[in-house]
Order: structure tokens, then C-alpha cells, then sequence
């Protein structure tokens, strides 16, 4: 069956918010224009989806077929896993199985790939030359994730009494268009520009982790806002100019930007007994001999962190309970966390579950160590949703197979 | 004290999301500008707040006062009730009270504007030369109403499997201006317009009760997607036509309009024992010689209702339980209705609960009798928010005081 020509298309069930096709009718036009001697593809069945962000009369009218049968497929096409029962045998299947960490929940899946003597192509583990990931979704998840923090922000400092521009924003799902999305951030922008925020929640500081495409994409819907970018080392100094401004006698005061800061691990770890300059070799090759000092240096003048960086469980936390309960224990200002990561437990002890799209945010309040649904009460907004690509469902898609 | 010339702008307690202001800044400069012997007014005291949508600092620019403290003024405005040691004697207050029907949860507050001598113009009974209210805050409760159930719809269709343009729209309060709300709506009619809705929730009908401003306001920006208006008596007919497209094997299909039906008291009830015409006056008179249909010739075929009519207990309800556990067995398409009359167990039997802007529908299980809070499962989601009008907090207001 393998290489006979035949593609299939499979109908996502793994979410109902998962919206995104691995390949458009645009790809489809394409692979069967070109012919089979070109593309290697004759047909292309695709099963029906009510849901799907390409509907299925697009693929109809570019030639493909609509079936709920691929038993005539001999490659299969998915964003998520497939239902068990999809898994043909002696075929070839592309999608996102998580299962090369042996992800316990993903194991009988991968027995049933096995015994049915499949092939399978992870998108996650296609590589180009230098071993780059060639299939990397970073930058729809970082876009997504800060457009749904500002939104967040604006319910939650109005459950504290302060109406913000964030208000007017919507979860990013809610625009039909990354561009549609950006122009919304533009308007709150114009908002702060022109009305300012009140200077009670200023300097409204965001913290952005790592300096990878996820951090990066986070960065450009920021930058979207009337902003400065300030060096971690000189928060503190920001922090003292503006307290005047949010002394109780002046809260008709209102300040016309947001503050961002990039910190990467040097600003997180500090090298036990030593003043060296920071060697980042040596931190991954030694991470026990450094001292995390984030919650010192960064953390306490943090309105939001938005954390995008790469972690394993031998370095040392980025934040743990303790240490946010000690921050929030002191009175500083941070209000909400991002973990783009989707880590349980992980940088961000913190995080004991992951969140969806329909309810993006938990509230962990640290003086009660205790975790809420609503955003009323004290405490810290927390959101680390595992599909956030599939919020921006038509513009997120693979590269164009024919392309590569 | 009353009639001093000095007048207090309350800072709003009675809900988070109260962010409307009784007077603008503009209001404000015009009153101040024309001289206390034009306006009758000298100063105008406002107090502090970090929510009320236009900021303190606008007021102090053009020449009020920021203060807590009002006991200088005469005449104190808020829009809704204020804390009850607010309430100083001896002077005039102008608020939604909601005190005339004697409603049973603000007799405490009535009790103590009695006790501190205190004239209360409450904005409800304020009215013109025909009787005719003329502070009706009808409109923007009609608009905010079929956004927010626009979106509560994408919600929906989504968990019953269908990727609709309605995910594309947010819930009202998300967008900084009418304008940029419409400018959405818009943008969904345009995706239903070129790309279509699947044929499997189609025909997709609107039924809008009543004719009064509300119900207008509702139309009005249902009018911005594609449309056709049918009437009532032709529902079975549309859905005749339409039946063909659904079929299953027919699913690739797309429809690129919603339809729309308005529908009066002559379409909800008829005479027991009579063919006669319908008379208006004699069913206000006499209701008890009514039977309702509503029930039977438009819900049957109604995908979502938008109630706006005017209701007493004398008359027969729009739809009871029973009759809604009834059409959902028959299958019928209904997945929501909007109630803008927030009548608890009034003509929609279903509402035993209103519903606040952070979580405004409940979803009803008809088989179950049953009422849940997500929107996955069986049922029919239901929305009944009772300060709609603060979801457009800058354009809300009341009319310029010194222009009546």
C-alpha cells in the first residue's frame, strides 16, 4: 500500500477545538496538478469534517474525494492522533503522536502502530540538515499566548477593581485572522497611548523568558503596544521612578506604555562561590553549580512572566511555590503567568495541570497554596494551554509537503 | 443642601463590571462652562475610580473635583445603587433604584432614603410629556444581546462538532467601541457569505420577539450578516426547502444566509373558539381567552430565540419547560435562546437563574431537566444578563442632562 499514490486525509478527534488540516485545498490543487509522476500523489481522500477550518466543498471542487473510508490510502495524513480504529495496517501515517518520550498515555497507541507493521512520520522528529526540527509551530503558540494573557489581564484587573484597555480584547480564537488579531492589540495600544493605565498596576512589567521562535513571536504581538524594553538589570531602577507615580495621592495619574524585559538563563542562575562572567557552556554541563536567583532579580518586578524556555528537570526552577509564595508575601505585582512550555511541574512549579482554550486560566492564590477556576479573590492567573497553534486554525499548518 | 449648585458623582459598587459614568467629562465641561446661572451648577465633585471607563484625571482636566468625600453636595448621581453610607441626608440622588415595584432585595435601601429625608429621581420613572420613559436603556442591551448569543453560538455549534464564523467574534465588552463590534459582525457575514455554514445546522433561524427597541437593536446588527427575513407563517415552508440540504449524504454542502423572524403577540397566541382576527386589545384585555402556539408555529422551527417582549404573569408564557422537553424530543433544531427581559420563571419557564457578563449562559437539559454550566453535553444554551448595557460602558450613558 505504501507509495501507491493515495493520500488520505484524516477528520481530527483528538480535541474539539482542533481545527487545523495538515495539508489545504491550496496543497491539495497543487499535489494533483502536478501529476503523480511529479508529486507522487494520484488521489486524495479526505474524510468529512463539520469542523474542520477548510471545509469540505474546498477539497471537492480542487478534485479530491470525501470519504470516511482511506482503506485505498497508502499514506494517511493527521494533525493529532487518529482514533485506534484508524490505524490501518502496512501503511504510512504522518501526524503528532508524542510518543518518542514514551508518553505512558500514548503507549497503546504505539502498539497498535506496531502490531499493525505501520510507518510512522512524527512531524515532531522530522529534521533537516542540521538536525533542525522542520516542522516547529512556535510561532502561532507565542502569538497565541500573549494576545490571551492581555486578554486575561483585562478580566483579572478588573476583578481588582481596574478597568484597562485589555478589556477590548478577545482570546485569540476569536479573530478570524492573525491579522484581524494584531489589529485588535493595535487599537488597545492606541488606547494606552491616548488614555493611559491607571499608575496603581504601573510599571506594567512583562517578563518574556528565552530567546527562541516562541519568546520571539510572544515579543511581536508585545511590541504591538506602546512599549520600552528595559535590561533586567535595570528594573529595579525602573521600579523606583514610577513608585511616586503609584503613590495612593496620585492615583489619577496614568502612564502611556508597558514595560517588556528578556531574560535568558544568565539572568536566571548564578554561579555558586564565584564572580565569573557567565559561561553558558558550563551552566548545561554543570547546572548544580548555580544558584537560581530569578525570583531575586527578575520576579519581584514582574507584573506578568510569558515563559518560552527550554527546561529539564537538572536545572534549577525558574520559580517554585515557596518562592512565589514569598514574592506575593512581600506585596509585589505580579499578576499573571504564561507557560507556553505546557511543563506539569516543571520551571514553573507552579503549574500542576495544563489549561484549555474554553478555560484558559486557574487561579493559584500562594498565601492558601490553593488553586481556583475563577478570577476573583487573590492570587496569580495562570495559563499553560496545550493547543494553542489550533487557535489561529487557518493560518497554523504544516509546510507545504510539495516544498520540501 | 439640595439644589446648591454642587454636584457628587458616585464611584460604582454594585458590580464589578459597572464601568458607565452618569456624566461624561464633556457633560461635565458643558455644565461647568455655562455658569452655575445657566446649568445650576458651581462644582462638580467626583469620586475616585480605577474602573469607571472614562478616568479621573479626564474629569480633574476639566475642572471637577476628585474626592471620596460628597457631603458638600446637593444632588448625588450614580447609575447604580450606591452603598448605603452613601446615602447622606437631606439631599437628592438620581440612580437605577429599582425600588417601585417594591423589589423586596432593595426595601433596605428604600428604608434608609426615607429615614435620611432624601429625594430620589430614579432613572426608570423619569418621563415625557406622552409618559413615555426617557432614560430607556433598550438599544444597547438589544446590541450586546445578539453579539454576545452570536458568540455563545460559535461556542456551541463548536462542542456539536460544526466550525462556524461565529468563533470568529467575541463577547461584546471585548471590543472598544460599537463600531469595532459591528466592524466583526461584519467580517463573520462576509465569511458566511463566501465561505457558507455547513449545511447541517442550516437553515439557521433567528426568532426575535416583540417590535419594541430592544427586539430593533437586535435586528440591526443581525442584519449585518447575510439574511433573508421570512415570515412567520412561511417557517415551515423555509424549512421544507432547506430539509433536502441537510441530508447526510448531502454534508459537503454549504448554506451562505441566516434567516431572520419576527414575531408579535398575534404570532404567539390564538383565540380559544375563534377564527376571528387577531385583536390586540382584546388580548391585553382578556388573555385568559388565549391559548399559546408559540410553542407549536415558530419554535419548532427557531434555531435560536432573542427574547425582547414585554411579559405579565396574566398572559400565557412564551414557551414553558414542557414544551421545550417536548420539542427536543421531537428533535427540533433549538441550541439557544437569549432572554433580554431577565424575567426569572417568567414567559421563558426555563430561566430560573440570570446570568452575569464573565459567564453568561447556562446550559439546560431538557431530557434531564437539568441545568449545567459548561457547553458540552445535551441541551440548550441560555443567557440572561442582567446589566448588559455596561458591555459598551463608553457609549452607554445617560442623555446629556443639560440638554432636556
Amino acid at each position: 500500500m505504501i507509495g501507491n499514490g493515495v493520500v488520505g486525509i484524516l477528520s481530527e478527534s483528538s480535541n474539539k477545538w482542533e481545527r487545523r488540516a495538515p495539508l489545504t485545498p491550496y496543497h491539495c490543487t497543487r499535489l494533483l496538478n502536478s501529476g503523480k509522476d511529479k508529486s507522487g500523489v494520484s488521489r486524495i481522500i479526505v474524510q468529512p469534517s463539520t469542523k474542520r477550518i477548510h471545509h469540505d466543498q474546498l477539497y471537492e471542487d480542487v478534485g479530491c474525494e470525501i470519504s470516511e473510508d482511506l482503506s485505498e490510502c497508502g499514506l494517511i495524513l493527521g494533525i493529532k492522533k487518529p482514533k485506534m480504529e484508524m490505524i490501518l495496517p502496512d501503511r504510512a501515517y504522518a501526524f503528532f503522536s508524542h510518543t518518542h518520550k514514551a508518553q505512558k498515555e500514548n503507549m497503546p497507541l504505539l502498539d497498535k502502530i506496531l502490531a499493525e507493521r505501520v510507518s510512522l512520520y512524527d512531524y515532531e522528529l522530522i529534521s533537516g540538515d542540521q538536525g533542525k526540527r522542520l516542522f516547529a509551530f512556535g510561532k502561532y503558540a507565542g502569538r497565541a499566548v500573549i494576545i490571551d494573557l492581555l486578554h486575561g489581564l483585562g478580566q483579572r484587573y478588573l476583578s481588582l477593581g481596574y478597568s484597562t484597555p485589555f478589556l477590548s480584547l478577545g482570546v485569540s480564537y476569536m479573530y478570524s485572522s492573525l491579522a484581524a488579531a494584531k489589529a485588535a492589540v493595535i487599537s488597545v495600544g492606541e488606547e494606552i497611548e491616548t488614555q493611559g493605565l491607571p499608575a496603581g498596576i504601573c510599571p506594567l512589567v512583562f517578563v518574556f523568558t528565552g530567546s527562541g521562535k516562541a519568546s520571539f513571536a510572544a515579543q511581536e504581538i508585545f511590541k504591538l503596544l506602546p512599549h520600552t524594553f528595559v535590561d533586567p538589570i535595570r528594573l529595579p531602577e525602573l521600579y523606583e521612578m514610577a513608585s511616586d507615580l503609584s503613590h495612593p495621592s496620585r492615583t489619577s495619574k496614568r502612564v502611556f506604555q508597558v514595560y517588556g524585559c528578556v531574560v535568558t538563563c544568565q539572568d536566571m542562575v548564578e554561579k555558586k562561590d564565584s564572580t565569573e562572567v557567565f559561561d553558558k557552556a558550563d551552566y548545561y554541563a554543570h547546572p548544580e553549580n548555580y544558584n537560581p536567583v530569578f525570583h531575586e532579580k527578575i520576579a519581584p518586578y514582574a507584573s506578568v512572566i510569558v515563559n518560552c524556555i527550554y527546561w529539564e528537570k537538572r536545572f534549577p526552577r525558574l520559580l517554585s511555590i515557596k518562592q512565589l509564595q514569598d514574592l506575593k508575601r512581600k506585596g509585589f505585582p505580579l499578576v499573571g503567568i504564561s507557560d507556553i512550555t505546557c511543563d506539569i511541574r516543571g520551571s514553573l512549579e507552579v503549574f500542576n495541570q495544563t489549561t484549555t482554550i474554553d478555560s484558559p486560566f486557574f487561579r493559584y492564590d500562594p498565601l492558601n497554596n490553593s488553586y481556583h477556576h475563577d478570577m476573583e479573590g487573590d492570587g496569580i492567573i495562570c495559563s499553560s494551554v496545550d493547543n494553542l497553534p489550533t487557535e489561529f486554525a487557518k493560518e497554523e499548518r504544516l509546510p507545504n509537503i510539495s516544498e520540501t
